[in-house]
């Protein structure tokens, strides 16, 4: 990028970092845990979340804001099952920015534990732009390669948590998972590392175990990710 | 964005022409396709590439030149299949851009009839940066999900072509290929689809056919994708 350029390019990331912290604030205040869900496009994130909503509880204490460049699809999906939805279309955009969060946080329910923003499948831009939230969790799917977390470092070294998905396929495919967590540690040794198949449901009861100890450490002060 | 911002954006992609357009007149003065290849992290780009190596007749006239976030990895793959190829390691940026072709055209061998262009892993922003090709390849993968052309519509408007690649998981997975195949062409009626599985050899020849096809096309005006 040219000077210019990347002045541009500083400008949106620092008004994003205090939109980001509003959000977080926000809703630590109310003691949501909020989750931003970063990964390829069709990684299985919407699948996921349709599995979560059967799994967390109390039931019916989360909502979802789902981003996409078009189409209302996923929030639909999400809808379908009895969740609050709230469906951000980019037009274009690469990435969701704190600011189109922040205009949504005066219409969540009240009584909520989570709030899950699935971000616009896309392993690279999204990775850039804090969000407010307490968690972010990036997941690679078993269909795109063990080879992903050295290709694609910054969202691989910027989440909490990593979701091996499709867990299912692993043996019909060239991946192999301990590759995938072994290069992933590499890029970031803090990583939490969880096998999942929304379909068969090996591994959710151990996400989910990690969802509720996140929030359980929740604190008020304005920590990026703490 | 604010007006600032869609300004240099607009610059970019201004210069960004001017780029493209010189590439591909060079290209095209000698004879050689240049085929940009377009899609989500792990949709089987290299693997595809591996494949065509094998099939492109007469053999040993083709280059590559690999983008990545990070790492070499591609084009030593391209390499021990004895073929000539370039890593551009964009180091964060989501997309390559014509000048980082430019750079490198006198670097390649003289007697071309194929050159191949594998964009980073990122289903939306390099559909914006026309990189000189006079062909441009979207691939779908099976388990990415039938669903991508209507979310995803910049890079499935902006190619002639369409690969439904991984065909052998087909069978295995929730994805149905006329879905995929009708909403492509939803987006872009224009698109010539094939349907491939590099592991079986399912379509390459067709897409091969595809390719001679279009190199046979080529004239020496600079017109965008002709």
């Amino acid at each position: 990028m040219k000077r210019k350029d990347v002045a541009v390019y500083e400008d949106i990331l620092k008004s994003n970092v205090a939109a980001a912290a509003e959000v977080r604030r926000r809703m630590r205040e109310r003691g949501v845990l909020t989750v931003n869900l970063m990964s390829s496009p069709g990684a299985g994130k919407t699948t996921l979340l349709e599995r979560l909503v059967e799994k967390l509880t109390p039931p019916g204490r989360l909502a979802v804001i789902e981003g996409d460049i078009e189409t209302e699809r996923d929030a639909e999906r999400l809808r379908a099952k009895g969740v609050p939805a709230w469906q951000i279309q980019t037009g274009g955009a690469c990435h969701l920015e704190a600011r189109m969060i922040g205009r949504l946080l005066d219409e969540l329910p009240p009584d909520l534990d989570f709030l899950f923003i699935e971000n616009v499948g896309n392993l690279v831009c999204p990775a850039a732009f804090d969000l407010g939230e307490s968690l972010r969790v990036v997941l690679l799917s078993a269909p795109e390669g063990d080879d992903k977390p050295k290709k694609y470092p910054k969202a691989f070294l910027t989440a909490q948590v990593l979701v091996l998905s499709k867990a299912d396929l692993m043996g019909l495919l060239p991946f192999d998972p301990e590759r995938a967590r072994r290069e992933a540690l590499e890029v970031n040794p803090a990583l939490e590392v969880f096998r999942v198949s929304a379909l068969t449901g090996e591994g959710l009861d151990d996400f989910v175990a990690c969802l509720h100890r996140a929030r359980a450490k929740l604190t008020p002060e304005d920590g990026r990710h703490a």
